[in-house]
């Protein structure tokens, strides 16, 4: 959706950022309180400590989501690794039903900018892109993956053209995750190295 | 070319304009004085209040091209469509060979900055893109293209997937020019309109 009266709208160029709690209405369901106060913790402690690192910009919060507006795609990304590595560290000791975890979707485009909320395609691209990751998974556009390539320590999985409900054109989606270590032959006397969900960045 | 040192490189997304005088160098030879005191007079006249109308910056200047940066897509193509227009409407008086005119090639990618001069493969594309536009023309990549359409009253040439020089992968190329009067039937009373080259910007 875009505001009306295109005439006077400011413009930018931005790394989107969408993020939402998977499975958001059964945590609550099976304990409200508890997962509210988790939430709570984790976005103050985790979440948006990251963002702040990272110069990103919170422009909207739902009750279970975040919206949120970068400068540049590999400070978006960077943040989206960093965030998720944090909290499948913090979800490690629990079992996995009450895990509190994030999809995360990320684009970048032109947007609309109206009294600091944000509007246009690229807005509900990083929505679409949010709605196909995994708990804990980040999915990003071509376009994203062509700009961070080679400039983080991450892998990028190609899933193909995929047509996004509400957007016109087909969107080629990369799911991202945590470089694997190596690909080279085994040392037999090497070091134990990092596993594949360490979530490092460089 | 990336600066050494990424540590703390800032970096953003931006739109580029790449832009240099088609001939520069016959029209040099063939009248050196001339030429340099027409060119100075266009950009003061026509190309920097452009760019500063459209919140553009000039990143640096050679002698015979631009490079400018804008925060959002619809500025630089908007400014680029306006330029043309402009050097178009001062060289109809005049006959082709003396004529100053502009190459312009636009992308918009994850750019780094430092010390004011931008760096990245943005940049590269944009003067790759620069280079295949016919003189009075502009050239976008497919990014471009799918954050303006539909928001800029121009018409898209799709060019295909180009190999562009030291680039690692193709991109998709579009040639822009003013959007055609009417491809409805003629109506034989109806007013003259504007021609193909009245480069109407909305």
């Amino acid at each position: 959706m875009e505001p009306a009266g295109r005439g006077r709208v400011e413009r930018r160029l931005a790394a989107i950022l969408a993020a939402d709690v998977a499975g958001y209405s059964r945590l609550i369901e099976a304990d409200e309180e508890g997962t509210l106060r988790r939430l709570k913790a984790l976005r103050a402690e985790v979440v948006d400590p990251k963002i702040a690192d990272h110069k990103g910009r919170i422009v909207k919060t739902t009750g279970d989501g975040l919206l949120v507006e970068f400068a540049s795609v590999i400070d978006a990304l960077r943040c989206a690794a960093e965030v998720q590595a944090a909290m499948a560290q913090s979800n490690a000791p629990m079992p996995p039903k009450p895990r509190i975890e994030f999809h995360i979707g990320i684009h970048q485009g032109d947007i609309a900018v109206e009294d600091g909320d944000i509007f246009g395609d690229g807005v509900n691209v990083a929505a679409r892109l949010e709605g196909l990751a995994k708990p804990g998974g980040i999915c990003i556009s071509a376009r994203v993956q062509e700009d961070a390539a080679g400039r983080l320590d991450l892998a990028f999985e190609d899933m193909g053209e995929q047509s996004l409900k509400n957007i016109a054109r087909p969107v080629r989606v990369y799911r991202v995750g945590p470089r694997p270590v190596s690909r080279a032959p085994l040392r037999p006397s090497g070091g134990r190295g990092r596993g594949p969900r360490s979530g490092r960045v460089r």
